[in-house]
């Protein structure tokens, strides 16, 4: 804060005085810039040019501006670029949120296709970014780096930045791309974690076929391990508000012990070298399917609004903390001397950002349409082309793994990590700016009218409706899905299954879900005695 | 955690590296504990020997022990018992809530007594303690101490505990006491506070008449500036969603940014060197008459049921938290050596803090019964009893208050400030506990059951309904009061003004609110445009 604000602090005492003043003041600073960007969101709203993505990080960025100049180039940063505040605090509501109100039936039908791209796409994306970037890094002469930070390179701009895509596409308008995409944007948070945290712990002077093997299995361990955690916490919590009967006595109580538990998931999951990422999402899509139907209306309405609410308290706050963190005039010291290197290499990235999401989406949207018989579930060029561009922003995930690989205890004065740090930053602010502003004016470019709803399901209004019973029903739960009902005969199942293998699958899900899971764990059509 | 976990621990790296692992396990110990609270608090709710606090407390005290025979007598702690967490995070949302859900009515209709409590009858509790205590203290040889230590001692055991006023006393079954009680409490976290603060800044070696003097001015100017401060926060965030009508856009935005700028009052509060407490309070009075009145029906039962969550929710980290920093082993050193001073210390302690409080309960209720002409308003000798008896408890302010007095930088080695800590504790476990267990049965014996109710206000039943509708009718809104329009003739004015001050003040009051006010703040008969 420095200028102003600092000689004002002077001239005050505390009353809890090793209370760090310093903190009172960036958090009055930041709440009072959230309000901003809140408000400022709001009444932008219309414009196609902008989204509350881009607001914020400009709003961040123009406060860091004024602070620099305030401070005469000194610092702008209220805080250091906190993985903690970011891993621990911001992203779990974010991700529970996502997976709270996720469509459950569109992300469920379009499985195997979201982890064909999350997994397999990631790690495609992953080698063709690392490769690439040893490749063309040595003619730029940026400093040295080890085998290791190439390696890092690729996943950290590997990471698909999901919160920026919840921002850009609207799972109401198109929620066939948007569970495509954002599905696809958990898995691939995932194969990053497992990635970088392999990266940073085999041992890379010995790479051998093996390796590949022990990356695999790495993986698919994590990833069965972290979704059976997630979903475990939400059957825990489910059973126990619908045993414990809470609606009778507090909806306060409900809704605590809802948020902690979600929360306790992604802890635990943290603190087990989990993904924490896939625990929360998963623990999200099992407390909506069966915990939210055993608490009171009161509590409906509560936990529905508040989660929304935090995550999107969360987002914004990422937003404008990234904007705030690029003006730190620290870390541009070497880019003044050789500004062209980090242009040049920040470029180099960007373009194979593109080629490495390229080099997936295409191929594999091929192999997906190969597999499905259905004209109308295929993936048309115009679909693969969104996907391909509605992946491309990277965002806090890349920030933070940067941060973790590059800028270590005073490492950044190593012009190698400056460089590195410097271009995330870049590579982060211009993806999110431009493919941000552009996404939207794609879509209704390369999307006729009639593709922003998928058929089969009714639009819904972007905004809540004001009342609430009619809130309720925007629930889209699989046990009342028309589809799978309708358009399943009832025989020869195992014919069936090789067919129209999701729609199998859930056909038997959901009566193995009747018969079994909702008298347990309450659901639609059981929670009703706890309401009476 | 050490031990079992410790081991565990070794064997697992971690993404984020230089993410502390020793907090992410702290934060799943925590969280994991808050569930338990919840659970069990829900499970012993009927049980009339214990309430939330009690059991919060003692699952606290449980969990210390395990961790000090799991780390054979290292450490019990997981964190520090930190100031910053208390006042900057726990403390806000639970005076915000308080304030949000208070019946306005019953609080300014006392308003008058409830200031002369709260200030004056701090001001005299913490002579009485401070003097008591200079006096006693020397008898007991435990340490030297400074007269400012004295005057802290006074400050420190003079802060009633409002958050556990809100759980042994219910705003429903006890209405004018709970308005009493809990009023005073937060007008005495002010008092404590100034007069904290102003022994830790005035030069106490020249004590004068005009010190008395500028305590006195500095009080008030603390307390009429940081109640205007958050009454401005809240009408200015009553002006902004109803000029903006947020509710036609998006619930989510209207609920952050309730939150967030409440958040803002108490923040600038204590950058500015106010009383957060104060100002967070009357932030959550108007944004209950006012701005509660703007938003959409969704937002009015997300708002409602997520303040008294949070709040629900940092009142059991609050108490855990107090448990499970009590057996921290250091701290109890010194008692080891000489019991005896500690425990004649501890029982000094708390024979002043219930004199102190005698000393002001009494002659203030005779001078306040003075000013009374209605009998039924008067306070009968067994009120004035349960006023007394219910703000003995001392809670997490007190512990903050002396860790910040008596801990500071290792500090905690002079046998004089070990003992005050330990005290503390002391006197916050058993006043807790033991005043907290007795007072629900002190009240059944007390206070005959017409008592429970003031008879002019009906009862309400103590959860809130599930239902949606009926709950906003819960709301006891000013502009709706019986009283007010009844029982005052129109005319008049000025004899009545001095005869029946406060209703005329309201009756005042009330035709100012509606002609000026409403109009352009919103709240009942104003909002419902927004509402369609």
């Amino acid at each position: 804060m420095g200028g102003g604000v600092g000689s004002l602090m002077t001239l005050l005492g505390r009353l809890v005085s090793d209370t760090d003043q310093a903190s009172v003041e960036s958090i009055a600073l930041f709440v009072g810039l959230l309000c901003a960007c809140i408000v400022i969101g709001h009444l932008l709203e219309e414009n196609r040019w902008t989204n509350e993505a881009i607001n914020s990080l400009f709003i961040g960025l123009g406060t860091g501006l004024v602070i620099l100049l305030a401070t005469k180039g000194q610092s702008s940063r209220i805080m250091e670029f906190d993985e903690e505040l970011f891993f621990i605090y911001l992203l779990p509501p974010i991700i529970f949120n996502a997976g709270f109100q996720v469509k459950k039936k569109q992300f469920f039908r379009n499985f195997m296709t979201i982890m064909l791209f999350g997994a397999i796409g990631t790690m495609i994306s992953f080698c063709v970014i690392s490769f690439g970037a040893k490749a063309l890094f040595g003619t730029l002469d940026i400093g040295y780096l080890e085998l290791r930070d190439y390696l890092a390179i690729g996943a950290i701009f590997s990471a698909t930045d999901s919160v920026c895509t919840l921002q850009v596409l609207n799972q109401d308008e198109t929620p066939f791309l948007y569970s495509l995409v954002f599905g696809e944007g958990v898995v691939n948070d995932a194969t990053s974690v497992v990635l970088f945290n392999a990266i940073q712990k085999f041992d890379l002077s010995s790479i051998d076929s093996t390796i590949a093997l022990k990356f695999l299995g790495n993986f698919f361990s994590l990833f069965i391990t972290s979704t059976l955690l997630g979903v475990s916490v939400g059957l825990l919590c489910a059973y126990v508000i619908k045993r414990l009967y809470f609606g009778r006595h507090s909806t306060d109580r409900e809704f605590a012990l809802m948020i902690l538990m979600a929360y306790l998931s992604y802890i635990i999951a943290e603190l087990f070298d989990l993904s924490g990422i896939l625990t929360v999402f998963f623990c999200g899509i099992v407390m909506a399917h069966y915990t939210w139907h055993n608490v009171t209306a009161g509590s409906r309405i509560t936990t529905k609004h508040a989660f929304a609410t935090l995550s999107y308290i969360a987002e914004t706050f990422i937003f404008l903390y990234v904007g705030m963190d690029a003006l730190d005039i620290e870390k541009w010291e070497f880019v003044r001397k050789s500004p062209g290197k980090c242009v040049g290499a920040s470029a180099l990235l960007l373009g194979l950002v593109l080629l490495g999401r390229a080099a997936f989406v295409f191929p594999l949207s091929f192999l997906s349409n190969f597999a499905k018989k259905s004209k109308s579930d295929k993936l048309s060029f115009r679909h693969q082309f969104t996907i391909w561009w509605a992946g491309l922003m990277r965002g806090a995930v890349s920030m933070a793994l940067a941060y973790n690989q590059f800028a270590k205890s005073g490492h950044t004065k190593q012009p190698g990590n400056a460089v590195m740090i410097t271009c995330t930053i870049t590579v982060v602010l211009f993806s999110t700016v431009v493919f941000g502003i552009f996404t939207k004016h794609l879509l209704r470019l390369l999307l006729p009218p009639s593709d922003f709803n998928d058929p089969t399901i009714p639009s819904e209004p972007s905004t809540p409706p004001s009342m609430t019973m009619p809130l309720l029903a925007n629930e889209q739960d699989p046990g009342e899905d028309p589809m799978g009902s309708r358009n399943i005969p009832r025989r020869h199942s195992l014919r069936m299954l090789l067919t129209t293998p999701t729609n199998t699958v859930h056909y038997y899900w959901r009566k193995f879900d009747d018969a079994y899971m909702r008298p347990v764990f309450g659901g639609r059509g059981f929670g009703e005695q706890v309401l009476g």
